[in-house]
């Protein structure tokens, strides 16, 4: 059971930006910007590096999430993501991404724990400043989605396929970021 | 060294919101709408949180921003600040102060951290759903922000003045929201 009174039966996340939609908004048009980006890393390979800081951090709801949208962008299979999940060196993805996601993997550990070597391994795999930055920022924001998912205890359906319709939707809509600024409006006016 | 090169000399966080001001956009936004809030939690219970988890997670930079801006708001010497870092039980802070910086250290830790018992000590000594979830939400963002100035090597001023003089301007005018969405319009003119 949840820790607050969210007041609505939303899964996961939802339930957290449904209650506080002020501040649902801003993180909205963050994940947007930085998930729905195609300049230097594919929308995919920033759904995975979500997916994979969130299987670090054992949060079932994102890290569901994101692997059934990255799964989507890539028409993959779930073996993909288990294999990611198990030890990306040895799936079948770019050097880049694989050199990124122990960038992510550090960033989920801490800041501090990046090293001028891991920095200097994703540039010799083509990575940019820009995608370096991206890396970073995606994988601390989902330090912080899966602490906000998780430290207030949402509820993670158990139906796998509730996950993929969501997916789809996130797919051909985005994260949904005017849905909470009108929330944000409807609610100044009535409460 | 900065990990990236972010084309300006800015400390801190303020390198990485300036080298991407479209994602410094939201973060501003959101950063105003959790610690400028009055309701429930005092500006300066919010900042000493945003404190208390930077120094949990040895981020300098944010942890002396924090704790600068905090010691404005509160009119109070770095005491304070000292005596909450090493042992907030003992410090002379409210009880319902001390049951959120708990359950901000949980979620610093890990969303998975925060028990029952943890939220249950909080409601007793005050805390209303509406605390906890900005408390939790406040612990995850500086879960990003931590991440995001030491995965990136920002640089962290010795100079402890430089810090007052920044927690002036944040306390009188805010985190300068409208100044990245400027920022970002520019950039999206001249590059």
């Amino acid at each position: 059971m949840p820790h607050i009174n969210f007041n609505n039966d939303l899964p996961g996340i939802r339930a957290a930006l449904a209650y506080r939609p002020e501040t649902a908004g801003p993180i909205g048009e963050l994940t947007d910007l930085l998930l729905r980006d195609n300049e230097g890393l594919s929308r995919a390979d920033r759904e995975l590096i979500a997916m994979y800081v969130s299987h670090l951090n054992d949060c079932t709801y994102c890290s569901q999430s994101h692997a059934a949208i990255a799964r989507i962008y890539l028409n993959a299979d779930e073996e993909l993501i288990e294999l990611i999940k198990q030890d990306y060196r040895q799936a079948p993805i770019s050097d880049k991404l694989k050199a990124l996601l122990n960038v992510a993997a550090r960033v989920q550990e801490s800041g501090k724990a990046v090293t001028p070597a891991d920095i200097e391994q994703a540039r010799s795999e083509g990575a940019s400043d820009r995608d370096i930055h991206d890396t970073v920022l995606i994988a601390a924001l989902f330090s912080l989605f899966n602490r906000y998912v998780d430290g207030l205890d949402t509820v993670a359906p158990t139906d796998k396929e509730s996950y993929v319709v969501r997916a789809q939707q996130v797919a051909d809509k985005g994260y949904g970021t005017h849905l909470f600024k009108k929330l944000a409006v409807i609610r100044g006016l009535y409460l």
